[in-house]
């Protein structure tokens, strides 16, 4: 029996046989995005490793990897356990990899012929890995994360790479395979972002050189990865440029990118497209979440029936389109001036304009639905255990299940 | 094959066998807020139909039907399906009942045997609901909602009340069964928050008393049902006081009870126990989010391997103590002065003292093992598929799966 929300029940539409709230992922702007980003990693002599954490959806790993990616980035040992379920055999944990009964997971993958990279920034989780690894007769592969003063995780400064490269070298069971980095945190002081970004990156560059230089790698092919999805352009660039030659190859990590979104990347892209003008077209939205006026108590208010449960909150959600329940895809109706005021756990409030509770044609009914766009994928992919694929006609081609 | 995060790996224990991070509910904890609930809504001459959508634990609604409890609330028709599925056979969906798949999904419940009611504040919906009902040839037990001018869902006035009371007595397919109100959306104008819930909770029992001068309820016990888990005891009090007889039967429906909180329940509760002064002791906080150290960057700061995918981040949690990976619950170290200064999707950054970094027995390192409270239950509950039952000594007694 099915028990989760989500899930389709009498037919293939959002606009008939869905149990909504739903979220839906649109075929033809995934299919962009897959293509789109695969083309600027290609073009930019980078191998593309997106990052699961954002879906966690094997359906969409699958597509990635025959798009051309070169493996699968994930944030968790349960979360490179679940891709490898559905076999993804190349996983690159972006994290530090701590407490045993996580090593106990990654080692069991590893056993199980995954290759598996995980990230270190200190003596004693190097120490830690190599006592456990040794114990059960692997090698793990570790790239050195280089982090900012101010920022999360990673060394400091090359000379911390370069102790912390002895350390791995002093254990057996530990594979020094490049670095990695995050300029998602890099902070710019003067008010120059992009400056800011590329000066980490060209930083990235100079530590893989004193590695390289101190014979510390010990990958035949070592990895230098960087990128989320808001600066992942400059990052490529810079790699680019560095031409480290056959000894690292720059692995770029994006994840938001695969159904980009209605908030904080619309404008981060807006900012690439600025700075890179021989790119013309970038990435399209292609999640949105379905949800029901499920009530009109007062003139200008409407209760929506999604809330905190079901989309991402870190900015309030955008209402984007509106159709009749039972109707057809491409007969929307306005949602203009339409603005959620307030979420909670499950409603939202949405203030209407004068013209939504009039009695035109258009004037909002209950039952009415709503299409949302959100800020943020990650935190709206978390809030479901299948996710829609749907057509430009809204209708259902496949329920993809998530794995968080 | 466990796919998901927060499964036991290895062992019994938080500190030792879980792969973390992990949610966790203390049963002695859980036991008491139990028996406690049930006894205060007993000792009000009240039914309890604790909300649901709180944890979609299936294990939990099963120990509140085993320690009383009339029914389980739930929100959405899916809730309702997944916890008809696990054996509860009597539903209080608060919430309108919006969309013919969300139909099919309980007039199928229906169909099965199950008790549901829901709830309605439209006229659009009950003619909806009527003719949906009656096409399958089964009776749907509503609810009138009673709302408040500037709040949610529901009817603004007995005027309404009554209008919409008329619409469902001439659907066959619709039994009214009673009164629907949360008093959580009322808003003290005069800075009063109790007198404004106690004049809702009294306008609420007018309501019901007009309803049924009218001759408008159908069935046989009618219920009158409010209450989230803050102001439960003053709705307990007003329709206790208010004797309404056999007709109608109170229904509390707290639901964050069961776990309590660190956050907002706990400074409700700290409100309650002041208004009621024969109360001595209230519920416990029961939900912890075990995580660890994953890095020591600089000086001061401790960033912790959990972050929004993990605990409700409504208000920031708190640290509450700390653990040596593979020690024991009774050797809890320090974290006075501990503070989250931001979280991320999967990092905690924390702020340490400068005695957190020493080199005394109680030194902060990699791996370290923290306990976080955290406010608002709901958001974390969906954070997990399965959450770990502990008792006192951190040993895993059960796996409890949710059913978000």
């Amino acid at each position: 029996m099915r028990t989760d929300k989500g899930t389709i029940e009498t037919g293939p539409s959002l606009l008939g046989g869905v149990s909504l709230p739903a979220a839906a992922v649109f075929e033809p702007a995934l299919a962009h995005n897959l293509a789109w980003m695969q083309a600027f990693a290609d073009a930019h002599g980078a191998r593309l490793a997106p990052h699961g954490k954002t879906t966690m959806t094997p359906a969409l790993f699958k597509r990635q990897l025959e798009t051309g990616a070169w493996g699968i980035t994930l944030a968790t040992a349960p979360q490179c356990r679940a891709a490898f379920a559905h076999g993804v055999t190349r996983l690159l944990m972006a994290n530090q990899l701590i407490g045993e009964p996580n090593m106990a997971i990654i080692a069991e993958l590893i056993e199980q012929g995954a290759e598996v990279y995980c990230v270190v920034d200190s003596a004693a989780n190097v120490e830690h890995l190599g006592r456990y690894f040794a114990a059960r007769g692997l090698r793990l592969n570790v790239l050195i994360e280089l982090g900012v003063a101010g920022g999360r995780c990673g060394c400091r400064d090359l000379e911390q790479v370069l102790t912390l490269a002895a350390r791995i070298h002093d254990q057996s069971a530990l594979v020094l395979a490049g670095l990695e980095g995050y300029e998602g945190v890099v902070k710019a002081d003067d008010g120059e972002p992009a400056a800011a970004i590329r000066a980490y990156a060209w930083h990235m560059v100079e530590a893989a050189r004193a590695l390289e230089h101190a014979d510390l790698i010990k990958a035949e092919t070592a990895l230098i990865t960087a990128s989320g999805s808001a600066w992942y352009d400059l990052i490529a660039e810079v790699f680019h440029e560095a031409s480290l030659g056959a000894r690292f190859v720059p692995v770029l990590r994006p994840g938001c990118y695969v159904v980009h979104d209605h908030g904080i990347y619309r404008e981060a892209q807006l900012g690439m497209l600025k700075r890179q003008p021989t790119i013309k077209q970038g990435l399209w939205p292609a999640l949105e979440v379905f949800a029901q006026v499920q009530s009109l108590p007062e003139p200008g208010l409407a209760v929506v029936a999604m809330g905190k449960r079901d989309i991402g909150a870190d900015q309030l959600p955008e209402p984007l389109r509106r159709y009749r329940e039972g109707g057809h895809a491409e007969q929307t109706l306005s949602v203009a001036g339409w603005e959620i005021v307030k979420l909670m756990d499950q409603h939202a409030f949405v203030r209407l304009p004068a013209a939504a509770v009039g009695n035109g044609g258009d004037e909002v009914r209950i039952g009415d639905i709503i299409a949302f766009g959100a800020s943020h994928p990650c935190l709206t992919f978390d809030k479901w255990r299948r996710v829609c694929r749907v057509d430009a006609a809204l209708t259902v081609l496949e329920e993809m299940p998530t794995c968080f």
